[in-house]
């Protein structure tokens, strides 16, 4: 494993790797404090309900998703943005496809190899 | 000075602020160790070299950059990302008008009010 990325990150540069039914990731820059990862969704496709230590804040890149965080939903849609606390539950429904981009800190050891 | 943002931050609750010529930026989603941060660059728009103690990947969102990370120059166009560790020289040019999704760990205080 790698502790940080390159520098310069070009898409095609980067794997997708499968992050469950309809939703694949791909991982772009990234140090042990920090990670930005891209992640594309089909419409219906779900991110389950989860929490984890990292703080998190997502950005909402295309598409329009019904967030939930902490029990409270709402949708979203391109352009917005939603921000997770260290060990808070949350999970996406993908309403219309689309991507976000995750951010954690410090970085999600489970997503790099 | 909030230490946290909401939960969720819908793009037209979260004010544009200037942040240089042809250069403007919206804090998304943040706490104290990670933060979101969209700018917006007009064509022939610059962020000027400069360095800072925080990691920070960021995603180009929409248009094209000239990026340049520790004297290295490369174009990135929407899709790709790049990574600046901390303390290291970076700066962009806006070729074609776009967003940058910035993040960064630990948070910008500079940027919040």
């Amino acid at each position: 494993m790698k502790t940080k990325s390159r520098n310069f990150i070009p898409a095609e540069a980067a794997p997708w790797e499968p992050a469950g039914a309809g939703v694949s990731r791909q991982v772009l820059g990234y140090d042990g404090q920090l990670m930005l990862v891209k992640v594309q969704f089909s419409q219906g496709a779900i991110g389950p309900l989860h929490e984890h230590i990292h703080s998190q804040a997502s950005y909402v890149a295309s598409g329009t998703f019904e967030v939930q965080i902490n029990g409270e939903k709402q949708t979203l849609n391109a352009g917005d943005g939603f921000y997770v606390a260290p060990g808070v539950q949350h999970g996406v429904l993908c309403l219309e496809a689309g991507v976000l981009i995750d951010t954690f800190s410090p970085i999600r050891l489970d997503f790099v190899r």
